[in-house]
């Protein structure tokens, strides 16, 4: 942070080695599009102008824009029914303007409460209108997400709300909840982790810190003809139709976040795709699973066989004092961000899509040496 | 944009000069602060993660927060009587958010309408309650901020919003309005461009990109008697107070953002602080107003003397064909953002803190040059 080292960025990238970040987000993003951030804050496109400083109405913003928008959904392979798009706030906000948006009074939204995340949503949700809980994973301290039967719809439900990938508990949804209401899925902790099953839903929404980029900027993906049907008037920046109607840029955007996320769909693109994601995920994740397995007796890992995430691993050694130890033990080989959030305790490992299999490697590898010497 | 030029950064900086960048925002900012965030993109405080990866809850961020508020508290000498805290949504989100936080159903608010996005604020209040446009600057283009005995306020008001510079139109108000309802003042495009004149307001806020950073973060600044007035329940992202209580980490805020921000205050403080901007931008303004007194037969100043903004200066030469010419003939010579905006033609020249003398100075020398060749 002092302006001494200034002199050589060359200098300063070689004296500064990275390490295994297993952060829950904001994470771990791929190298060549960090080295390409540092060359385009300078001058983007040639222009003499940092992207940080394009006026976003201007010539290299709208290329930023076009290409992020056509990359994504080149990436999610997503027709023109539906509207891409991008909003502030977190998901968190988009708790509130969903149902805001699209639950009108006298209706009933269906929710599944399959995580922290969701009861937050829920908590928002019923502070707009009536909320039906057809889901409580709290009964099973969040071990699995709900099969069909185990949600219980309401008629005429607004809308469905679900969570594809939780990542504290460490839980994903094998595949969407059956509804006959229009189904929207907050996923921001598996998004193109895998090929986007699109089809069944109104709307999805991410925030990028997880598999997209940095935090502050939101991608929405929603079906035309849902768009449309806002069910109250609200002031202009809370409507989805109206930001999607003048492409993200209903006012000034947040530009960098939203370059950070087209550079990371470039990437997708060049690595091959969310076929190539998936397969890679999938062998990361079995790395890290595999040593459980095998030292059951001293792994424990939360989510139940069928819904394990490939994308956060949420598992308990057999005491606290160990999990303190197992943590520290990891942040002096270089593998940082394992301890587990403060409401579950324990360890996580995100391992989204631009964290190295080789770190995914290092840390199934010091699981077998860490249950060797303190089992 | 291609990885083929990314084996030298330094090479990339040498062979990629800078232009003199008026955009009115997302805006230029100080060289330092940008070859600053290149390091730090890489990893920031030896940690072997980069800025953009570091988790919200984790000490990097942590420390970089802290020094943000300590910092922005530093620059606008900031009591702890205000709340200092950071939303995402830009200015625009909070015309919404204002009046849904603090306008109650059966009171009015009182708004001066200065230019487009005043205008944009009432049209949003509207939605929420009731609004009283106390001075309705669209009856004289724009052309002045009002006097006290301009503005109409209405009896017991929630309060009386007004924006102290308008980036449009080139005017300023030379001293917050009175009124003995809470003051709520829009200062995006001339926050700590001078002296904070903290005092009068309940409450301000600032967008980021013109004088404090990238676009995606809001600045406010709030008294922490009005922030516990909120009038109605909301979603907790709608809350000022709730995200204010969690020191602006209710959810994941945009991280990077605030760490830009956090560094331009220490770019402000490093500079001497706001009495050295107020007489930079003083001197800067003036080497242009001077030029246009000089040769007023061909060029126009769009605002009134008495209210002329020192960030942004809206103006116009004899005809819509030599404004072209005129716009032409400066990017050829590294003048770059000078259109001005779409709703009234001619030129702005927007020139925040962080804008060298030198491009003021270039930009004076072309204008006599071309009134000369054109006049």
């Amino acid at each position: 942070m002092t302006t001494a080292s200034l002199s050589s960025l060359d200098e300063f990238m070689t004296q500064n080695s990275r390490v295994y970040n297993f952060s829950a987000g904001p994470a771990t993003l791929p190298e060549d599009v960090i080295r390409q951030a540092q060359q385009d804050l300078w001058s983007i496109f040639g222009t003499g102008i940092g992207i940080l400083e394009h006026s976003h109405r201007g010539k290299a913003f709208d290329r930023v824009l076009e290409e992020c928008e056509a990359d994504c959904r080149a990436v999610g392979n997503i027709s023109d029914d539906y509207g891409v798009f991008f909003v502030q706030g977190g998901a968190t906000t988009q708790f509130a303007l969903i149902p805001m948006n699209y639950l009108p009074d006298g209706r009933t939204a269906d929710y599944t409460d399959t995580g922290l995340w969701t009861n937050k949503a829920i908590k928002d949700g019923k502070v707009v209108g009536d909320i039906n809980v057809a889901f409580d994973g709290s009964t099973c301290d969040y071990d699995h997400t709900p099969s069909d039967d185990e949600i219980n719809c309401s008629d005429n439900a607004a809308f469905l709300h679900y969570c594809t990938n939780n990542t504290i508990y460490g839980t994903t949804f094998p595949a969407p909840p059956k509804t006959s209401a229009p189904l929207i899925a907050d996923m921001s902790s598996d998004i193109y982790s895998g090929p986007l099953n699109l089809k069944p839903h109104a709307m999805i929404y991410a925030g990028a810190q997880k598999n997209l980029g940095p935090s502050g900027v939101v991608l929405c993906i929603a079906h035309r003809e849902f768009l449309k049907s806002r069910c109250r008037e609200l002031p202009s920046m809370l409507c989805y139709d109206k930001i999607e109607a003048k492409e993200s840029r209903l006012n000034t955007p947040p530009t960098f976040a939203i370059y950070m996320m087209g550079q990371v769909f470039k990437w997708i693109l060049r690595e091959g795709g969310t076929e190539v994601m998936a397969q890679r995920n999938a062998e990361k994740a079995k790395l890290i699973y595999d040593v459980m397995e095998e030292l059951s007796d001293f792994y424990h890992i939360h989510a139940q066989p069928h819904c394990r995430s490939m994308m956060n691993i949420h598992f308990k050694t057999p005491s606290a004092d160990l999990d303190d130890a197992f943590i520290a033990g990891a942040a002096a080989e270089g593998m940082d961000g394992l301890r587990g959030h403060r409401n579950t305790g324990g360890m996580r490992a995100s391992i989204y899509n631009a964290f190295p299999r080789a770190g995914c490697e290092a840390l199934a590898q010091y699981m077998r040496a860490f249950a060797t010497s303190h089992g």
